[in-house]
């Protein structure tokens, strides 16, 4: 293994700014000291590391971690594990790629090199190219966990609220495999036609006249008693309105940027509803290792195999990354931006 | 036992309107014949019967159980057990007193006779007045069954929505016979005195200005993780947002008639929050008839020893029952209407 530099490079976070494009052009690229993992920690040579909506949100001081500034963002990435500060597991993950996680109050992965938990570190399949692995966490396995989850807790079919979103489409492979049936809610009727498209048999336009209608027929028929919600706002209220007795609702996201809100307290009461939230993180860690490593496996086939895939629409150097995220935060529907350290 | 008559006397609702003055007004006294218990049940003649506000909202239509019409109103009542359908518990009620609750779509409890579930019946210790008895399962046994529930769930203390409400001052005793300190929510300082005079610790006015911090301050320091909630509107989401990690909102009323809301996805997703409902009809269900047992046999205690009361304004014959009703309607913090079928 190489001998490690004293110094990375690194995107620095100052201070949280509610506008977006400010908060952006805040960031810096610094040169920072490198950082030593702790027993059961690790160092990765970060290869490739996405910007997703949670980052745009975080920059913002919008989501629903915080962390101490200035500090690094990125929640997530991929590289090469080149130091272990001890433990089997990190000896073990030692020059093996990985895929790797931030979590809580620590730097993040915009960074040449990134200190990650080995325990969360999913060491990569050699087909795996390095910019799939970098965002196979944040979407990805948030769609294998929102399904697994879905299946063990005995739900017969699941209503997704937004079908078009990146983790929608991943998605729809995703819940044939499961055997879940799914209802794709969208908000446009180009939305429609896009996920027939794709192979989706359920797809219901929220802004059509007889939607809430439409909507409870089909969750009847279908039971589908479970529903990832990443709208927030009133369409929770909604959609746990419209769905059949005993269902849950698992808000995982708030791409409305509103309050949960219209909730019927008589279906909460006499209909045995539940709202509630989800969380990777958390379901990483109820989740035995074999059950956390099967699901992992199964998102890395299907990125190899090409069912499913994260679209970029730019790759950019650190020294790029704010031209890029400016870029991103105007046309999120283009694709993520993916940084790449190494290149210049 | 008696000979029992072919008819009855009984109050009809023949038709659900939204205005509550309309619906009481609309109420008729008939002759019906008398019903015939089935299997399973017993027929209980009725010598008190109340009205609560759940009643209310029945006649509106805006109760979640709905009856077809017409249809006898009254969710709960106490008297004797005079016939059985069958069935060893049946022929074990027959001759004695029993609370008794109405379930889904069948005839209430503001008649002469009512024919119940025979497992739905609660048999009453001598010393309990039937007044009191007849209006033991709405409030004092869904007290005691949010705190059971509560205690079972490992909450070590509970926050109360409706703090003034008769259900919110049975609270009160026992939640410190259950050893769960409860924070109680109410809207007006008048109400803080009173409940303050009841003996209650932590009560809290959520039209002061700095509601919010003193609630989250308190809850936080009593790990407050669960509340009972009858109020729902925005309030619901107050609560929630405001409470410490893995907190779990039971709504189990609306009296705002309002959609819950406001309700920060944030807390939901990354605090692991909960809101859903509390049905007594569920809990009594979900329970061993043991434990249910236990239950009645406390609140039956409490309500012998004076530790708890329902508080009625006015008692009423039938024939008076409009009239006790409306005034009812008009001034529902004054005690609650008993109607006696026997009294003319």
């Amino acid at each position: 293994m190489n001998k490690l530099p004293t110094q990375m490079r690194a995107i620095l976070l100052e201070q949280y700014q509610e506008d977006v494009y400010e908060a952006i052009n805040g960031l810096k690229v610094v040169q920072r000291p490198l950082p030593s993992p702790r027993h059961g920690q690790v160092l990765v040579k970060i290869e490739a590391a996405p910007c997703n909506p949670s980052d745009l949100l975080h920059l913002q001081g919008k989501y629903g971690v915080r962390k101490t500034l200035p500090a690094v963002p990125g929640w997530e990435g991929a590289g090469t594990v080149v130091a272990s500060g001890g433990g089997w597991l990190g000896g073990w993950l030692k020059g093996k790629r990985v895929a790797c996680g931030a979590q809580g109050d620590s730097d993040g992965t915009w960074a040449e090199y990134f200190v990650a938990d080995a325990k969360a570190c999913i060491p990569l399949k050699r087909r795996l190219p390095i910019e799939q692995a970098s965002s196979m966490i944040v979407n990805p396995l948030t769609a294998m966990g929102l399904l697994d989850m879905a299946r063990h807790s005995g739900h017969r079919a699941a209503v997704h609220t937004a079908g078009a979103s990146q983790l929608g489409r991943m998605l729809l492979p995703m819940s044939k495999e499961a055997g879940i049936p799914l209802i794709n809610v969208v908000r446009r009727g180009a939305q429609v036609e896009l996920l027939r498209s794709l192979g989706a048999e359920h797809v219901l336009n929220s802004s059509d006249a007889d939607f809430d209608d439409q909507f409870q027929s089909v969750s009847a028929e279908l039971h589908a008693t479970v529903a990832f919600e990443a709208v927030a706002g009133d369409l929770s209220g909604t959609v746990i309105n419209l769905m059949p007795p005993s269902s849950t609702v698992y808000v995982y996201g708030a791409l409305s940027e509103e309050a949960c809100g219209n909730i019927d307290p008589i279906e909460l009461i006499f209909r045995d509803k539940t709202v509630t939230g989800f969380y990777l993180g958390k379901w990483l860690q109820s989740r035995s290792l074999l059950r956390t490593l099967r699901a992992t496996g199964r998102v890395q086939r299907m990125l190899i195999d090409g069912r499913i895939a994260t679209k970029f629409q730019r790759v950019d150097s650190l020294a790029e990354a704010v031209d890029g995220l400016q870029h991103y935060a105007n046309n999120m529907t283009e694709g993520k931006v993916l940084l790449k350290p190494d290149s210049r």
